[in-house]
């Protein structure tokens, strides 16, 4: 055993509770494995409850955090409150006082990010976050260490547990979106309050995080569209299934010789993409390097066991000196680097699948395909399924995939098809993912790579 | 930019001649990644054909090793002509003379690793060694970094690229074992001679790597049951697939309350299992930790990009002393731990699928009941296909899957089916691997995780 390190966590909810009882129950084991012999010095929190249910020692317990921050020997605060108010006043003063701060805070460090890693750096500490995405998944590492040698061109990602395991009870079993959101919150997979999860705010978090650091840019969050599983409809999942795919909510970053494109909405992919079977409450992320071509990261994305995980991967690494080696010397960081130039997604190509809702009438079709013609958006299936009902006024779902097009064009497309009198004006667009390809050594932007001189 | 480093390059094949494409193309790309500029001081290789090809400049060619482990300019040796003679030689020098050494040899390090990481404490170097397991997936990284707050129960593997591609021919495509072995010949995927590969022996030489870190003990390779997918039939792919499942070569280790099992061999998995998805020459790793749960870790297990992203991140992070902090104080280190006890394969429990060639006589499938019954192994699903051939000598696969039961007891059963003058004495059977349980924070060794006393 190499070193002793005392930390205060500030939070003792479910991932704070779980890092407790871990590092109560299993100090021995990880030191002898992480060399790191992590003593709680204190736990402070705003309700003592659910500590005391776990049993942890109520001489833990304090309840003025001044006394935490003036404690010379917590070297580590670690913040398990979440929010972007208390948390960052708490971090900015731990940081100010000298102490390493671990934090699963995904929406402050998606927001606040770059003036929270710039106090760090002025201070002489790190901040570790390995927490904040993917749950146990150790991807932050993968980003920033596994995958140094490479020039990361796409991230995608499942990264919120709560909308796919409502997706997966979707798709495998045909409930609808409410019942399945209900049974989610029945057994603790959503949160009463489910808006930050369904309407992909938190995917959109982790995936600023994520690509913030995989591209080395400061990522601008409010610029990021994103849309949740909340508006999704069955009928939709359904005939999605019917064409070979399966709806997931995606956290995408690709670059571009233009820019970088992020986005966050529920897209269709193949039964044979690699995310495809990613099912229940589990995340994966899928990067893309010009050296590894295809890295997939799978586990827990939440929880308290898993994410508790991280938090004390990241104190261990940082009384190692490992993560302030990599906070300290990397060029990851949004302190330190340029504004991205983020493509706005109309501006990009993909394929889509499109419902519209049209009357059962001679030339509703040919009229939507001449639309779709005018915006030079290329059609590659149509289908109106058989209804028994029955007379020129009912609405029948016309269901088209096209082939990829500019996104504006179908927005366009879209617009001319849904103020038609023969439609309803409800037109569903959902773009259709296809496997990012591995691009090995290749020359994606100019800047990044250069030749070497044959001498 | 924070450090320079000088590298030497032994050997320039696939591998050696992508790390040397990639530090040459990329340097700027990678130091502005990893705050690493690494300069490639020498390439030392017995045929400079493959350099030349790939328009490495000759001023690097080396023909003296000895110079190389001279210079006192080059910091790290980079070890990659394979193999557990010439190079075992080269690594011990260069630890002698004070180099960091990467390497890709995953034969050497199974075989000879403890040898080499007390050398390289002895003379205060570090051993980078991300590329000997999984080419580009960053899965050592994971085992002693990411998941440091773990105790990892179980390591489930899809460690070789080319038996997985021929089994994903033969499963997907109905392909025979010699026609996909030819195709992946044919393809770069398998070498002319792929015995290491098909038979096993490159599976368990990742698994020992893997095993010894995840659990922190000594693994005695020479007694890892090992069998490969040369033997494999067609026949069982097919029959495998008619009951669900499909046919992977797995490499597991798993953690009992008597000792550590681990074994390399084909097994069927069912098509919901979180490793079934993994096809052609992809690797995936699952690692069963008691905080974080199920994660996995997928990417491209061989290549000369994958591979070379490997040796790149472990040369970075030397520079960065984020390995050396890592080597020299955590406790997964062969050299500092004890013994495995390794549970001998046929003391544990498994499915199995049995395939037993019979005569199509009355009584038979009786007399194989019976036999299975007195050795107190539980039949799940017995079928005997309708064949078109008659004749009371005509042999006829029968099918059987058993309930979980203790291997030993399996082979005896089918040492006594197998003497039966109706069977040809050539039964097949092949373990059904069932997905790790997940154990959160549960006591699955006494001496690991101590209950901490409530105050």
């Amino acid at each position: 055993m190499s070193r002793a390190i005392k930390i205060a966590l500030i939070g003792c909810g479910t991932v704070g509770g779980a890092t407790a009882t871990i590092l109560l129950n299993d100090r021995a084991l990880i030191a002898e494995r992480s060399g790191i012999d992590i003593e709680i010095g204190a736990i402070y929190t705003r309700d003592f409850a659910h500590a005391r249910e776990l049993g942890i020692p109520e001489s833990l317990f304090e309840t003025d955090l001044e006394r935490i921050l003036a404690d010379p020997e917590i070297e580590v605060v670690v913040e398990l409150i979440g929010g972007t108010t208390d948390a960052r006043t708490i971090i900015k003063r731990a940081v100010a006082a000298g102490k390493h701060v671990v934090t699963a805070n995904k929406a402050l460090l998606a927001h606040h990010g770059e003036e929270l890693w710039a106090a760090a750096r002025t201070y002489g500490v790190t901040i570790g976050f390995e927490a904040s995405t993917g749950g146990g998944i150790p991807i932050i590492r993968a980003i920033i260490d596994g995958l140094m040698a490479n020039r990361i061109d796409a991230i995608y990602g499942i990264v919120n547990g709560t909308s796919n395991y409502i997706l997966t009870r979707m798709t495998q079993e045909g409930t609808t979106y409410d019942d399945a959101l209900s049974d989610a919150q029945a057994d603790g997979l959503a949160e009463a309050d489910p808006s930050l999860d369904v309407q992909g705010t938190d995917s959109a978090h982790k995936l600023a995080i994520m690509a913030s650091l995989a591209f080395g840019l400061k990522v601008d969050f409010d610029t990021i569209p994103v849309s949740g599983i909340d508006t999704l409809e069955s009928i939709d999942v359904k005939f999605g299934q019917d064409l070979g795919y399966v709806v997931k909510l995606l956290a995408v970053a690709h670059r571009t010789h233009e820019g970088i494109t992020l986005w966050v909405r529920p897209a269709f992919i193949s039964r044979e993409h690699p995310l495809a079977w990613v099912s229940g409450p589990f995340n994966a992320v899928s990067a893309y390097g010009h050296a590894t071509g295809h890295t997939l990261y799978y586990g827990r994305g939440a929880g308290g066991h898993p994410t508790a995980s991280a938090v004390i991967s990241d104190i261990s690494a940082i009384a190692l000196g490992t993560l302030p080696a990599i906070f300290n010397n990397t060029g990851y960081w949004q302190d330190k680097n340029l504004d991205t130039r983020q493509i706005n997604v109309e501006e990009t190509n993909s394929r889509f699948y499109i419902r519209i809702m049209a009357k059962d009438q001679p030339g509703v079709l040919a009229e939507i395909a001449r639309i779709f013609g005018i915006h030079e958006i290329s059609i590659a299936s149509m289908l109106q399924p058989e209804t028994t009902e029955d007379g020129e006024d009912t609405l029948v779902p016309i269901v088209i995939t096209t082939h990829s097009c500019k996104e504006r064009d179908l927005r366009a497309a879209l617009k001319a098809i849904d103020s038609l009198t023969t439609t309803d004006n409800t037109s569903v667009s959902i773009p259709i993912a296809e496997e990012h390809p591995e691009k090995f050594g290749s020359d994606v932007t100019t800047s990044d790579s250069r030749r070497f001189e044959n001498s």
